[in-house]
């Protein structure tokens, strides 16, 4: 392949105003290239199917409360899609479908409407497809457009959420219950496809129970979409978007490997999206191999203490100068500091000193602190110490999340360092370098798995709203093998979930997937990493790729998941 | 191309351990692929060849004092290689040739290494090749690692300057020139590849005068590297990695404008590396259509202060927010700041402050700037004025590098953009997230453009060397047309030089290419951008691909430049 003069993507507007949606768009040469990609299905979805019924299902918690909760819909059985001699669906019901996106952007979510359209076109000839703009707020004001083919044409194969776009409101009051049901109503709605995380799906069932209780013909049915990759359990083996954002932090993070390799003398402090669970910051360790990796769990597993986190990477970064390492690359996952109960604790009794005390300049206000806290404060750098008195949200709680934790760990190792220096116990050289990965991997264009396992998920969901089923999530299992035997059914979301208590009451909740550290991802990552700290076993995979090498490439959480050897 | 299992990266060790070079390295699936890839090679370089000398040269400036300064070589003619019946270079000479690489890395630089590497294997055989390690250190203390056909094995058409690593040392007091003289002479140099910037190359070209007028046998080629793409002129039409960098960072802000305008609520202001030259923002702009572009040498030359910057900025975002949209991306040069000539006073002023006087708290010593230098001061915001006075390099010196210029416009733009809210001219939402894209780019896989040009460079720089050439910068043009038809010839380095006073004495440098304003890519950059500002044409060029789609494009700057519509 030479370099050659090939036509430039800005003068190829596949959109330019002429198809509604994406309107005025210029497309680039790949992301054209990509929207005629053509996606293979399950065989399960290219074939008449019946639906095949699991046994009674409970909960993964508190099931007396749940089934309290949801009294029209706990115990429902999970459908599985199976070959038939002939459909067992009608295919002359037409049928009217809302799809929302709710929540932050994951690669792939364009696909699983996609995929719910062309199960529409295919089997139910005549169906209307409705995509209710800027999240469930589309649902409660009635906000909507009429997907066409002309319409979701130009975002096939695209990265973003901006064919009707997200929003992060939730349908929670009784008010906001009723004009969701006023929407389905005045829509004539037979189906809700609700594409979101753990909040959304949650969310998902208790409108699949509310219109049920109403007696409302408007199923329900749930998406697993989030890059973080903590929406997944035994049935639902992956979250869409996880595979595609991991790989482009690892591009990144494989370039700034060679770089620290190539120049010898910065450590790169990689700060990586994921604030509940450390999935991605695991994920992008597997495939590109740095010399230390912070994983949340293990932290608060261990108990560990910030001190101890910076004690880590310190005595790695002085070991590595002993063998004339003075270069590395550190991963750490963007909900570190929510990991480390002692910060925790400072948080809450500054959140309760600032909102009742005057902060003065002399520090005498310190002496409310506990003495642990005061102690773990003073150890924080003074532009942590500034961030965390003067950063507040409109509550008036400080605001963890604007915390660079990445900028604060190179401090505090820089502050360690020279203690140990003094002490004549190191004597290597140290520059840290921040990064931030983050919002580079929400809106990449979909991988090859990304968009075909969306594209199943959505065709799935179009068929299970066919068969009559309500309050389920969909998902495509078997992954491992050739998507031809991919399996397709939908979960019972009740099977999904545990109770919290919340103000008094118990609310229903998905739980987050954090990483297991039995599991085998992280036994793996766990047998490597002494290695990886030491030597430079350094991957860089490189950017993504659509045809040739690694295009077929599964990310290796979701493999080892499954069993197999990466 | 549907997703399967696919043998996954860590278990491939190309190297591991077995290989001299990339010791114990692993490779990835992609980086093990283009180990192999196939390059082609200008035709001219294919066949038996003749150097025919181009007229006597000149200087890009000042040609008397170039001419005092080189009197050696001072006025040699560009050398162009042309097809012959026969070779002119005796193919049983045997050459001891060295190659160093300078300075920051740029993807392809193992590609011109393994250029001269193939030259010399087909054309001279037995000839050896000499890597210096670590730049211009590795010359003057003799400290170099025969290159073999095994050891360049794994780095061919990988990123990263790894295979024997860069520095920024100099070859410049006469106790240094005697150490160079002291190593082409212990290792009876035949010649010696400089790969470099236009220091490094400035550099090569007082090497090779110094080693004539000591009659050594020693020749000296340069070669034009830097992502920053400064070094070029209508001789060297490009400088190598520069295609990659901006590929990589075009990916990158392609991705950010999807989420941005997905989400609908930020506005992302991205760094770009550049500090001299804003040639990477450009490109990055016209691969991508941000809404808003500051190129450097255009505040220039419009004298704009960073006052009038930060408006531009504000106006758009207040006319965007009237269209409806509160969001958008920016792109920032690193070097903003170096070209508004009020910072440059206030930076000096600082200095010289800061070197004499006490700093109270009060404030009493900012009466000793000028009313101007005040002004700016007072208008900058309050961590940036903090980094001014605190960050100072080991001379004392304010440290502009370390200005995060990305986030010092946002909160210009948000002070400025509440001033309007006061005034009731602006209503709209305001949300900045910064980003800084550098080091992701500079290790990256070479795309097929760079692969290519730099192993033209290389063996074009071996052809040259054993045409008994010196002085000279290795050159391949053409390069709109296909690699079969590239051009390969070696320039007079005395040519692109003109003269800087320092110290009282002349100093020879080759100046860096700006962004021309009535260059073909400001031209078109420029006729776009209001256009680009209101309307969103976003252009999202994905991943770089290395076969299928885009895998043979070129950077819309050179493409411009040679005359291409793109």
């Amino acid at each position: 392949m030479s370099p050659s003069l090939v036509a430039n993507a800005d003068l190829s507007p596949v959109t330019s105003g002429t198809v509604k949606g994406r309107v005025a768009s210029v497309y680039s040469e790949l992301q054209t290239s990509r929207i005629d990609h053509a996606l293979p299905l399950p065989s399960v979805l290219k074939n008449p199917f019946k639906i095949v019924d699991g046994p009674a299902s409970s909960a993964a918690g508190n099931p007396d409360e749940i089934a309290k909760l949801f009294p029209n819909l706990f115990g429902q059985p999970s459908a599985l899609l199976v070959p038939n001699g002939a459909d067992a669906v009608r295919s002359d019901e037409k049928l009217k479908i809302g799809v929302v996106l709710s929540g932050g952007q994951a690669p792939g979510g364009h696909n699983v409407i996609s995929g719910i359209y062309d199960y529409l076109q295919d089997r139910a000839k005549g169906s209307v497809l409705y995509g209710f703009r800027g999240g469930p707020a589309g649902i409660m004001k009635c906000k909507y457009v009429e997907l066409t083919s002309d319409y979701i044409y130009p975002y096939r194969n695209q990265g973003g959420f901006d064919m009707i776009c997200s929003g992060r409101d939730k349908i929670e009051t009784p008010e906001q219950f009723k004009q969701a049901t006023e929407t389905a109503v005045k829509l004539d709605l037979d189906g809700l496809v609700v594409i979101g995380g753990d909040d959304s799906n949650t969310n998902a069932c208790l409108l699949a129970e509310h219109f049920r209780s109403k007696n409302l013909k408007t199923l329900v049915m749930g998406c697993p979409k989030t890059i973080d990759g903590d929406l997944k359990c035994k049935e639902v083996p992956a979250s869409f978007g996880f595979d595609t954002a991991c790989k482009i932090y690892a591009e990144m993070i494989g370039n700034v490997m060679i770089d620290a390799r190539s120049t010898g003398k910065y450590y790169h402090f990689v700060r990586l999206m994921g604030r509940a669970a450390s999935h991605i910051t695991l994920e992008c360790a597997l495939q590109t191999h740095p010399n230390i990796t912070i994983i949340g769990e293990e932290v608060a597993a261990k108990k560990q203490t910030l001190k101890n986190v910076t004690d880590y990477i310190v005595d790695i970064i002085c070991k590595r100068a002993e063998l004339g390492y003075n270069y590395g690359v550190i991963l750490i996952p963007e909900g570190l500091i929510d990991f480390i109960p002692e910060v925790q604790q400072l948080i809450a009794e500054l959140n309760e000193i600032l909102a009742h005390e005057v902060v003065d300049e002399g520090g005498q206000w310190k002496k409310k602190l506990t003495k642990q806290s005061l102690q773990l404060f003073e150890f924080l750098p003074q532009a942590i110490q500034d961030q965390l008195m003067l950063e507040r949200d409109p509550h008036g709680n400080v605001q963890v999340a604007k915390i660079e934790t990445e900028k604060m760990l190179i401090q505090m190792v820089e502050t360690e360092l020279e203690n140990r220096k003094q002490e004549g116990v190191n004597k290597g050289q140290f520059k840290g370098q921040s990064h931030f990965f983050g919002y580079e991997g929400r809106c990449g264009l979909p991988t090859n798995f990304d968009a075909t396992y969306c594209y199943a998920l959505g065709y799935g969901a179009g068929a299970l709203l066919h068969s009559g089923k309500t309050g389920l999530i969909s998902s495509v299992g078997n992954l491992a093998a050739p998507v031809e035997d991919w399996t397709v059914s939908g979960t019972a979301l009740t099977a999904l979930m545990d109770v919290e208590r919340r103000h008094g009451k118990f609310k229903p909740v998905i739980k987050k997937a954090m990483v297991e550290l039995d599991g085998a991802p992280f036994k793996k990552f766990a047998s490597m990493q002494d290695e990886w700290a030491l030597n430079n076993r350094y991957i860089s995979p490189g950017p993504i790729q659509f045809t040739g090498p690694t295009s077929g490439d599964v990310n290796h959480t979701l493999l080892l998941e499954l069993g197999a050897q990466v």
